[in-house]
């Protein structure tokens, strides 16, 4: 065994693009963008369907909370100019992922529609696929897994959405969930089925 | 052939994490951090390593000026803070490609060590290889094929490293590319080396 040399390194100058991407991992890549209040269940959601299309043997990624708000926008707060620079961001993040081949499913309230458009636009039509996370208000306030709507309903959280900050649902998403009246399972096929009428997936043979 | 049913689908509430997608893949995640003056080549490199690793089957993306000064990092410009911000944002969303399985390579100037330490120190030991692209400032401006160093030393470009702002040279590199006087195909081999040399990739038999 020897080590390999320049003279019969094989590669090429030209750079690997999306299309090749997609090729090798016979799929394409998209921009899963779930929207919802908080407690709708985006985040448990998102992460289901991405070990869904795991087990598939896609190529899958999660965006949420735990890996943005503490890194990436660490320097924002909740302001409504905060929102839409956490937004933007996400949306720039998520085009990254979307060129390098990926199906990225991102998880976050954004609860404004002209911020979710302007993710929508950074990238094609085809690309982007908003996924409304449709429980009631009322649902997610009597879940409430984290406890932040009884310190919103207190007064201890400025500009919560729902409460004290609007939350505008999207007019015309791709998809949208009964998050708040069905199980967990259900949803996950509904997105999978959504992917696979989409042409972003094939369908499993059964 | 049916639609599959919530009843019938396989998948589990568990996330998929690195661990995970590295066993798929068969090789490790791992952040390459370019970094050199402006004309040392790092994105041309880059890209031919990108190249490389793809035609070895590995999955791997490169960040670059292309991609994320126009996206990302639009709102940024050439100040001392800008440019720490600038490295902050890569840092946090390289760290993000290493978490989704992926040999992400960095290609930017990044040229003080402060700005670089703290990219290294948001991911583990074994995750982060600084490579120098070592050209000298010389070679650099005698090639200048964007024209940017004349601009400088006519003025035209505040801030530009070489000519007007400091550039800070690893101490302790994992690997140091002599990207001035050397092929590109002998530097790409250099670079596949130390990470097969690393347990990031296995190497080729021949």
């Amino acid at each position: 065994m020897t080590t390999p040399t320049a003279s019969n390194l094989v590669w090429h100058e030209a750079s690997v693009d999306r299309a090749a991407r997609e090729k090798r991992r016979g799929h394409r890549s998209a921009i899963v963008w779930f929207t919802g209040l908080s407690g709708s269940g985006k985040s448990t959601l998102a992460n289901a369907v991405n070990a869904a299309l795991f087990e598939r043997g896609l190529v899958s990624y999660v965006l949420d909370g735990d890996n943005i708000r503490h890194g990436l926008c660490r320097d924002l707060g909740f302001s409504d100019a905060a929102r839409e620079e956490n937004i933007r961001r996400i949306g720039e993040v998520a085009k990254l992922f979307l060129d390098a081949g990926t199906i990225v499913i991102t998880a976050f309230v954004s609860p404004f529609r002209a911020d979710r458009e302007r993710a929508r636009a950074l990238v094609t039509e085809g690309d982007f696929y908003e996924v409304h996370c449709a429980a009631t208000l009322a649902a997610c306030e009597a879940r409430d897994p984290k406890g932040l709507y009884a310190k919103a309903r207190a007064g201890a959280i400025p500009h919560f959405t729902g409460i004290s900050s609007p939350y505008e649902e999207p007019l015309i998403p791709e998809l949208r969930v009964e998050t708040g009246g069905q199980a967990l399972a259900e949803s996950v096929e509904t997105v999978l089925r959504m992917l696979e009428e989409r042409g972003v997936i094939s369908a499993i043979p059964s």
